[in-house]
């Protein structure tokens, strides 16, 4: 970006001597960088949670939290399976990833139809993924799986996912730090975690593993101030080797969540269901009740695929993107029914990703008649907008009724992956689209549909 | 059974003071015993195999021997993981089964549609499930999980699943017994594995469980004489507290096996494709790869629900029962993907059980005009013969001829699981049946379909 | 030995066809074979206790007895140290013997100046110290060690101790074995038990190792005729690899015990401290409070080299042999305080051994005068007979009175180690040496030391 | 410490505002901080070295360093076992010190008659004894003993050995630690090590557990302006809690080493052999070959009483302290060989103290004529100067020739330990004391003796 453009583009970053932009370390410049369209454009990630918590793989990654506030059935679980004064550090040598393949996870993640993945490389407990000098001896590389997880995923995605960017997950926070303990007891007038730990890793992720999400986490317990989140972020976006292309969350302080930043997090399973005005994102979990892999999950704790893609066509349908999180073994393994889902989804989205990848809102979200339908847009080559209405009910009789869409004598309606144009009525209100006799096996696809709906009423 | 009526029944067996009927230990007579009816109605059983090779879990429970007999990629995988000098017996306390709940793994199983369960008691690496006498310190109460996996099943099927028969696998044969080496190496003369191990464990098993199956294996390098079956049988059928009710299969020896005993197992896998005559079992794993759990397998290793439901299919119009194994993990857990498959199953089997249960072969397996078709057949209570014809493949188009039935004036053709009666065609060679539009939820059920055929020529 | 010879020197036994005397299976006849000469005239042996109760350490050998029968102490520390359900047997992989060099083990042996070993193959819990095939995956070789450790040191001694003979202890009994238990139920009337561990292993041991004693233990719940201990004494003494050579105790039974066999070992630490008319064994353990290591113990508990003379003085002096124990530790080690009192006992045999070694009981064995001195005896080449008194406490004056030897105008006085004789001065009773000044650092040895006397009244 | 005073007492410290006076951060300065009087007058101090690498405990606690560069027994070891991937963290977890036990440890320091125990609170390998905030999940709370080594022992000696200092020994190196291998790789231009790990480390140290001494080390690869030594000194001395008592060694600095600070050790084992213008302080190990406790040391590896009461006299005679090492076990006990060494070595001091505590080096260290002969001096209550010749080796005639003394008419000669004086004969050059015949078991000790020599000419 150079010269006068600049000037007109960015007007609230500064010019420097050599002409570039300089962003400043104030949340009033930093928010005028514009999202890189590739991250709009993608609406599908997949969120990986592995860690040390992946080892006791109990009820929640939050593992660690819950045992040392003595919730009663993690004090139980320690006491059944461990000798008394085993500690949560003790768990770090067996997280052994022995089975750990980043070319079959990176193909898994290429197959889902995803367009990227965040991988979180250190979670609460502050164990880094990857051999971060400021976390010594609790790290991936020191303890446990003895390679850089980080790494490694990083280059196999870049070589067998050439469609999937490659993004981290980073806490600021350790819950347990006696660095980040002591900031807190001074009532975060002191920096000496965010000198120590926090800032050192977040500048080894991006030079080392030049991310293209960075997803930052546990920023809630005080300001974006204390954690110098600004001067990074300036940092970033001025001279960061991913100045151009890295896309951020909000979570930067809880003065700055869902406020300030890139896209917007604001909570966990964020899902509002209406329109938004600024980009956001809905992280959520296949496994409802844990982000990391829990062994106690059982087949009704995962959602179904039809849910899956209800979400994603919500999510979507409302301005956001889905962020669907997988949690792996502590030796390394994305489970088969993981595997399924993820399938499912890449099968679902080789018909249907017309109707996701780089669409846009319509006007309209939900239609004003059928329940369960969500739209999206998008202009084809020629500039026309195709509204495409993603039916996630199979309608019961051989017609459907949509209020939304206003239709002109041009008006044509066919079905993704399935040949031929349909036959419709204009009503008053919307259009009634007649279903022809499918065979079971002819079906497009399962789990939801997708009508594609062209040269409607602008 | 009584006097001379039992003289008539079972001519080969011997009448005792007391007017029972005795058999006699040998094959003439133990063969004329009738298969308890309860078997050959259940047609669909859940096999499981767990023990230390869940520990390793490795690419097979065959895991020992592969290592044993010098494997490339066991003593790689060894190396690789383990320090120098670790033996089979090492892996033994790492079988924690600190998750197994017996009571929802039962009701796993009585929600599959499965009739009975066969759990492995013993495989060839000789450790019992059960605090078995005969194998101190290599068994599941004295090293490992700490109890006792056989009977807490017991009592948790015969409590949460009603209606499956709990039954049991037993391998004669410990590949590394010290024992049957030297039994072996004395081309069999001896038999002091048979008298210390294989023996006591068996009476061990029928005393202490009354399992409704006891399903031999590893009797494979000698004959039965060696392996004292014959003795051992006849005890079963006259004075075992289970004799009226145990079904037992056929692996009771080289030259036993596929001929005498209870149903035939013949071979693992075993799937004829035609009408047997004697009752035969098919036994075959959800995991294409390995029968207990091994973390290195991946999606497409497990068979999809549609192959399932074929392989079913197949086996029940031939005259078999289906025996579909599961492997628990070491920490005693069914993964979700086997939940999933064993929960499809039984959704399958709510809609189309009539014509899997208490059926009978009919006069034709397949279809002679339209393949993946599979024929049952069961008379009502009226004694009417309805005929089932199992379709794997949903017609491409609105009509299904099948070549097989032959149509009367009378005959009346459904679909199970969905309203009215179906129009068809009598044809010169079978009916074409007319199938309407059915929208795709309205159909009764995914993966095979069944057309119920009543009042056919006989 | 052959014809009348035979008959006259050993009336208890039968002649055979080949003219071999056979001993019959009951004691009149087993006690009446002579005890090999080479075991009284060793005076002193080493015993070694080594187990998976090596691992817990803590203690006491009887470890599981103490834990299973819940002796408090045992109880918390497993509570304390061990996850809840941790069995004994999970001890077992523990077992690591990864220091064990058996080279050096005959080493320290040889230099202790102890003439036999005594090492524990199975102790009472079960697990056997070599590869037994009556004792699969709870022995040496399967679990822990992966080595067979009876074997390696008898081939270690055999090369590298010339002088030390090569024994083996033997629990019959194994505490917690269910078929001894069932034996043990059923009133010791069944013998499942001895059939099928205790005498397999035994003939084993002897067959496979061909040690110079057998020490057998465990025996004491019931009679020899539970255990067969007649048949088998009398196969070792007829048939065996060593029958020449053997050497064994009186542990096979509760009425045998103390009564018949070869020496008497009574109970354990027995020392009657007067003349046996029947060749006994002193077994004691440097650690007074246990058999086997325990980390526990501390430098209190080890008697120091004075007293491990006197007790040697003691034992030899009164017609017994002494077998003292150590305990190495689960890694296999001899820890050096072991090492010190070896080698120091082996320094004052160095000087002192002519007192001991080869002696016989001299015609008293304390004196009547001068408390804390044993005398033993032996005949030099000639046929003199030498008298040795053992002063457990070098004399406050320079005199030292003693009231036992008569002495004539021959006789000889001096002290083993030191140059010369003493002058002497008959007395009424005895005699009193005349002891001159020694410099500190030209005495012979420390801890004891021995007055040889010679020619004196018969 | 006030007003002119303290400006004549002590020219090289600056007068604050209160009037104490302040050590300059230069070693002009620091250096003329005198000594505390206790640490000359203790002659006798007890190093422990315990640490992770105190799980391996195999060849030296420098494990980790000789392994990390490849040499080959330490790779071996490694390789037979251990699986492939073990890093040196993965041992963390085995250092469970369950058998830790500071009372006893008290004990046997205070009944050994040393006067001040060194404890190693963090070694090269980085792992801190103490929960530091600066060695998060690298110490002994969070990982494997669970526990406050360092306070632990601190608080038993305080109350159970009343005459001993308490110490703590500390690597201002981390090996491995990536901060300092980055300051490294900056030759040392940087110094975040320095400040996030090393001085809060110190600081930590002295404000929690008040040591009496602080043995530096770990400071050789670079200047003590790297390691900002004297800026840390000068706030000892002038505003620690620890500044009037603190006795510290020499090692800040490749520059300082041997020249610097309190007093000095030089390099390890520093025995210099004859006297020295500084204090100084020898420190070895009873094992010969290693510092922390390895599991191959063998009874000849370790030092005899002889030998180390003789270097203890060598030591104190030429000006030095001696701190004599000896390694606890990883589950935290003090093997009875070593607690054999200190109660032989207290037993000596017992009746020799007078010749060692509080004394000062004499005109003489050897005695000119007769070797292994080494004086101290300490004047008594009167002022008179009482000699001690400490003489190693027992005479071997009744008379010793001591070249060194010069009598007067009053010289009086004593033993140390037993009643009365000697006769002596004054020679030209010396004295020749004759020594009675002292039976055996009247002399006062083992080892070495000590003859007391008053009333010398000056």
């Amino acid at each position: 970006m150079y010269g006068k453009i600049v000037l007109i583009l960015c007007g609230l970053c500064v010019l420097t001597a050599n002409i570039h932009c300089k962003y400043q370390p104030n949340w009033e410049s930093l928010d005028s960088r514009p999202l890189p369209a590739w991250y709009d454009e993608a609406k599908f990630g997949i969120f990986i949670h592995w860690g040390v918590f992946s080892v006791p793989s109990f009820h929640t990654e939050w593992f660690w939290h819950e045992w040392h506030y003595n919730k009663t059935e993690f004090v139980n679980f320690m006491k059944k399976n461990y000798p008394p004064g085993f500690t949560y550090a003790d768990f770090a040598p067996m997280f052994t990833a022995e089975f750990y393949n980043p070319d079959s996870w990176a193909k898994v993640l290429e197959n889902s139809g995803a367009k990227y993945v965040v991988l979180v490389t250190k979670h609460h407990e502050g164990f880094t993924n990857w051999p971060s000098k400021a976390s010594w001896n609790w790290n991936a590389m020191d303890v446990g799986p003895h390679r850089d997880l980080v790494g490694d995923l990083a280059t196999a995605v870049r070589k067998h996912a050439p469609n999937v960017h490659f993004g981290v997950y980073h806490s600021m926070m350790d819950w347990f730090n006696p660095l980040y303990l002591q900031d807190k007891a001074n009532n975060f007038t002191t920096q000496e975690f965010v000198k120590n730990k926090c800032m050192p890793e977040l500048y080894e992720l991006i030079n080392n593993y030049k991310p293209d999400v960075l997803w930052s986490d546990g920023d809630w317990e005080t300001t974006y101030k204390y954690w110098n989140a600004t001067e990074f972020i300036a940092w970033l976006y001025n001279e960061s080797p991913v100045k151009d292309t890295i896309a951020i969350n909000d979570r930067w302080g809880n003065d700055a969540r869902c406020k300030h930043g890139g896209f917007l997090n604001c909570n966990d399973k964020y899902n509002p269901g209406v329109l938004q005005k600024r980009k956001w994102e809905n992280c959520m979990s296949i496994d409802r009740g844990s982000w990391g892999y829990r062994r106690d999950a059982n087949l009704e704790d995962y959602y179904n695929t039809s849910s899956l893609v209800a979400i994603l066509a919500e999510t979507v349908s409302t301005g956001g993107n889905l962020l669907m999180n997988i949690g792996p073994t502590h030796d390394g393994r994305i489970l088969p029914i993981f595997q399924q889902r993820l399938k499912d989804m890449g099968e679902w989205l080789k018909v249907n990703g017309e109707a996701i990848y780089k669409t846009r809102p319509w006007s309209h979200q939900n239609d004003t008649i059928t329940p369960a339908v969500w739209y999206t847009s998008k202009p084809d080559q020629g500039g026309t907008i195709n509204v495409y209405a993603i039916v996630l009910n199979w309608p019961k009789t051989n017609t459907l009724i949509l209020g939304a869409p206003l239709s002109t004598s041009s008006t044509k309606v066919s079905l993704l992956g399935y040949a031929g144009y349909f036959s419709y009525v204009p009503l008053s209100q919307g259009i009634r689209i007649d279903i022809p006799s499918i065979p079971f096996n002819q079906m497009p696809c399962q789990w939801a549909w997708v009508f594609k709906i062209k040269y409607l009423k602008n």
